[in-house]
């Protein structure tokens, strides 16, 4: 049985608590949606702040709502090398240790002690589709991606959810490399 | 036998022809050394270019050395979408129907009508670490770079020669979606 899944490439993008989008849009202030994501509920948010690192910032990177326990920013090695900031690969979520970064928004600053990472690649399976093809949470998959620069990428991380939506999730750097972009199908191969 | 290949990462990087070394840096100019690269007789030289895109440009790109017949622009496809040129992924020296571009140098510019590339992935084999392989020129290879993004790169494309030295050459995406470096060594596996 061929296991494909959906490619959804990531830019660079932030999370933020509601704590930080009341310091950096105004008291009260909530996010508002632009577009729906592929997770259920997940959504791109109008709005967008400028996070600055050491040698550099990006003024406007993307906000996704809703708004989290935790404020994270994920970008590539290609942006953290361009902005000046050493973050590790990590999961959503795990962020002990990670750098910090300033953000800004139109109504003021924040700067976080840590939350800056390089996602991990990983596949979002819904419960029904882990089911079927024998997949656990947290394993470590093997997947291809085809083409030109066609590649087996490993350490692939498996999230399974009644709440995901089948989806593999790459950053512009995976996505460059392996010349492949949103909606092109990879394989799991392992 | 393990085949283990040392990787080395290419920046973004321009070759000249030596009319555009003197369009560039005036009459009789010739390139100065900075550095020798890994093949034998190549060099990073001290000089820079800027290249104009569409919708950005790169102030300062390395000019490797010697002069070559034909000027080619190597980027990756991260730089690609920054200045807005849409090269194919070719091998080096393969530069017809790819875009052009402009160049800029301290005596004067030129726009070259096609050179851009995003290079192909490859390997420098001396034909004395081929013959011992059993690896031809223009082989496909699969080669495996590790690590916590460990991945195995499809269609690496073997290059034999008595004047190459062995090394493996990656842009900087597929450096940074190996969370690879120049001095890592990779693994050819078939």
């Amino acid at each position: 049985m061929m296991k494909q899944v959906p490619v959804g490439v990531s830019a660079r993008h932030i999370h933020l608590s509601q704590e930080h989008v009341e310091k950096l849009f105004g008291a009260g202030y909530q996010l508002t949606e632009m577009k729906p994501l592929s997770q259920p509920g997940q959504f791109a948010s109008n709005e967008t702040v400028e996070v600055v690192g050491t040698k550099g910032s990006f003024p406007k990177v993307r906000i996704l709502g809703p708004a989290r326990s935790r404020t994270q920013l994920e970008i590539s090695r290609t942006d953290a090398f361009s902005i000046g900031v050493n973050p590790p690969v990590r999961e959503s979520g795990n962020i002990a240790g990670t750098p910090g970064i300033t953000i800004k928004g139109p109504a003021g600053e924040v700067t976080i002690e840590e939350g800056v990472i390089v996602a991990a690649r990983h596949i979002h399976f819904h419960t029904s589709d882990a089911e079927k093809w024998n997949i656990a949470d947290k394993q470590l998959l093997k997947v291809r991606l085809g083409g030109e620069r066609g590649m087996v990428l490993e350490n692939v991380v498996a999230r399974v959810s009644p709440d995901f939506a089948l989806d593999m999730h790459i950053d512009t750097d995976e996505a460059n490399a392996a010349g492949a972009k949103t909606g092109d199908m990879a394989e799991i191969v392992e």
